[in-house]
């Protein structure tokens, strides 16, 4: 049935601090796509944007940053994607809103998304889309693309002062953003003093970078982390660009003393070489850049150097998805068909002499999964997840609530949740991904879940009619609300299968490729 | 609410002549994307693709033709955009079918994409998506990813006879999908005998080169010509790329005998150079590729040299929008708030001593219309359309059908048909397309539009329910279905406006920038 559309020369116009713009509006829902929050130069911090005369128009999706390698198509079944024309100048981003008053003060949810450091965009994912978060929850929807991999986190610092924090210009970027929100967002109809930001996967990583950077406190409230940890991704402790800037300059066959010219060179140039040099250098255990390093603006990974006072106070929502890298592998066919000696023997060629207590500890962690399941079991994220959860929760200050996404989808004969297959559950977005169509099923547990964010991005607690209560944690005590097509809380429920788990599954790099880790 | 989704290790799984692929199926639509239908090397003619073991997926898009320069995000209300990573391999097409029984025989229809011979792709438009004609439609659809602009329809024949029709390899790319289409699609639920090519702007140039190319003979059997005609855009008569192919070597530094290095040159860099030295002789006057070429292989424009024995006997449909380009420009804000006297001094201002006739064919042509609608009427397209009209009819053994969709958009106070809006409501997709919902009116207007197209698909008859009776042209009477909010048959009833109109408009370019040219 048609819908009312309304795009005028009158309406939706919204000021803001350096200028008008325009929007349009499909039923109740303003959509304003592509606004500028910021310019940058390469290296270089952002700033704000020039004032305009007149009104500019915000109803296309703004460039997206460059990646180092074009992407493939695959895989669009698990993750349908949406790329985008590519440009260095890319600080762009996207509202959804259902008012434009600037008195109704919505809960804003800002969406930081994945790609790890290096990859994706605020509409990379058809799931991205902020148009029903923002309707079924009367809230008002960010999202926001940022510069990435070698624009937004070489570490040029050795070679000048110019290029001090040109190793975390991409969350400078982000930081930017938020800052626009501030100045901007009540016009649209959001409230400045309620700002959730949220992420998946590097979405997530950009969610406790910026908990611990003092430049963007007060600037969020809330954060939501999904899928967002994996030990050694981001580096932990000082490191800075010194061998991979002067491979960069080696490579281009100039001196240390240019190293200004890699701020006019061609990006594909500078993309060529440095996938040329960097590879080399990581096997040799050099920090290579793609991601935030630690300095005064960024001051390090929580469970290493500790949290904040800022970040202390942040209510935290986290949680990961029970299979994450390894459901992209190639499934098991007929799993169900399987006998119990040879799912047995799968799991003994792979765990050998642990096998027996990793088959015991899963059968009493997931007693309703496939035992073939255990073949595709994550600890890669939930490892560190625990340790996180378990650290913030000693800061009581703030509430910290833990999930666990574990549903099994009607894919190749039972696919467990794969890496990023739990945002069109939380954007609502469900309908426009045909995997997510489960009948009896996927309905309900995409209302508890959208209700569980929007709660929590409304006033800091996950809860939802239809699912039971959800605690937060305590220190020694993880309360994990377990989405899948029964939801229940359990507590400290996986802790033993993942400490054996972690420390006996085969090394990250021989289960997924590389550019796997990019989703 | 939930959908039925199925993509399992044993269904939907086609067999076809290289073996077999898997899809998926969303409640009754299966959809297959990303079949290879043909390999190529650059410049060369497509061959057939190697034959494989096992099941290959066909679930994810296939590369798309790279193209000379990066688009720019603009525009989205009016046609919103999918990019997608491109590739040189790229002869990949997409199938949405509701049923997988070789002998269900369904009606075909086959796409072929816009964005002249230099851009677009089978999925470049949202409401390029399948799913929903074939569903509404109970038919197959197909759409195609072939080379474009200097990879498609770089002449190098006078440089040897291995390149004999480099000039046409995106052409011949479309004949091998037609080739494929009969070799295979009868697994798809498809009847080989009953194929209708249809496309838009470029696409509509495509359907009328492939009824002039004696080997794409008997492989389709019907076609729809949406706004699909410039005059002078694919050149007249024999023409050659000596000029063009040597400036390209003299600019790379390569004698006139190293003509193969241009096989091998990464692209990026032989579009960089084309680029660079096209524009100065496109100005001189000379072919610079970029468009079909006159051959044994495609046999010439039919206005000029005549419909072949074969495009005589092809049911055809044709029209144009009301206002294609010009409506891409700035608009006049408040036009219903204008009096009679402002109106007809902007006429004047453009139109001289042409504008009192021109207002009194308009007014008498669009008695519905806002006068200030006659600044963005479309010639351009509608005055060679209507010539071709009037020489198809001439062959009596086919039917010829007109339409013109004159429809008023929502849209700045009022923005009347522009060049792609027609597609949503053709591929029943206005609801993926914001600006199409038109409360009371666009839920109509796409059903007859929809219906009349597949009927034509069905049985070379377009027909609706909901249409007044639509007859086929004959020499000299050309009568046309206008889509707009009322319906109606009228009987050459523009002529006299068009003929005028394209002899006082200011040039083409001088009205819309040439990169607007490629939607």
């Amino acid at each position: 049935m048609s819908r009312t559309f309304i795009c005028s020369n009158t309406e939706p116009i919204v000021e803001t601090k350096a200028g008008k713009l325009r929007g349009y509006k499909i039923d109740g829902t303003y959509a304003f796509h592509g606004i500028k929050y910021a310019d940058a130069k390469r290296f270089q911090m952002p700033t704000e944007v020039q004032p305009w005369d007149g009104v500019k128009e915000a109803t296309s999706y703004g460039y997206v940053s460059p990646l180092l390698k074009q992407e493939q198509p695959s895989g669009e079944i698990l993750v349908p994607h949406r790329y985008w024309p590519m440009d260095e100048n890319c600080q762009y981003l996207n509202i959804w809103t259902q008012s434009i008053d600037k008195n109704a003060k919505k809960p804003i949810l800002v969406w930081l998304h994945g790609g790890g450091f290096s990859a994706g965009s605020s509409i990379e994912q058809v799931a991205y889309d902020g148009e029903n978060m923002s309707k079924f929850g009367d809230v008002v929807v960010v999202s926001i693309n940022h510069r990435l991999n070698i624009l937004g986190y070489l570490d040029l610092s050795p070679f000048g002062g110019k290029y001090k924090n040109s190793g975390n210009a991409g969350n400078a970027d982000m930081v930017a953003a938020l800052k626009w929100i501030q100045d901007n967002i009540e016009n649209f109809g959001g409230d400045p003093d309620n700002v959730t930001i949220f992420g998946q996967s590097g979405g997530g990583m950009k969610v406790w970078t910026l908990m611990q950077t003092p430049e963007a406190d007060g600037l969020f409230h809330k954060g939501i982390i999904q899928s967002g940890l994996i030990d050694g991704f981001v580096a932990t402790g000082k490191v800075d660009g010194t061998e991979i800037v002067k491979a960069l300059l080696n490579e281009l066959g100039y001196g240390e003393g240019e190293v200004e010219k890699l701020e006019t060179i061609p990006y594909p140039l500078l993309a060529e070489v440095y996938n040329k040099v960097s590879e080399k250098l990581a096997i040799e255990g050099h920090y290579v850049g793609c991601t935030p390093i630690q300095n005064d603006f960024y001051v390090g990974d929580p469970r290493v150097v500790g949290f904040t006072e800022h970040a202390k106070t942040i209510p935290i929502m986290i949680g990961t998805v029970f299979a994450e890298f390894p459901a992209f592998g190639p499934g098991i066919a007929d799993k169900e068909k399987l006998s119990s000696e040879q799912i047995e023997e799968l799991i003994t060629k792979r765990y050998g002499e642990h096998s027996e207590k990793l088959i015991a500890l899963f059968k009493e962690t997931y007693p309703e999964k496939n035992l073939t399941d255990l073949l595709f079991l994550d600890s890669l994220f939930r490892a560190p997840s625990i340790d996180f959860i378990a650290k913030k929760a000693e800061h009581q200050e703030s509430p910290t609530y833990s999930y666990l996404f574990s549903l099994e989808f009607p894919y190749d004969g039972g696919r467990t949740a794969w890496h990023c297959s739990e945002i069109p559950f939380v954007f609502r977005n469900t309908d426009k991904v045909a995997v997510c169509n489960i009948p009896g099923v996927s309905d309900l547990l995409e209302k508890q879940m959208f209700d569980a964010w929007i709660s929590f991005a409304k006033n800091g607690t996950p809860s939802s009619n239809d699912l039971p209560e959800w605690p937060a944690c305590k220190p020694g005590d993880e309360a994990t609300m377990i989405f899948d097509r029964t939801c229940e809380v359990r507590r400290n429920y996986d802790h033993e299968l993942i400490a054996l788990h972690s420390s006996v599954e085969p090394s990250f790099e021989s289960i997924v490729k590389n550019e796997d880790i990019q989703h």
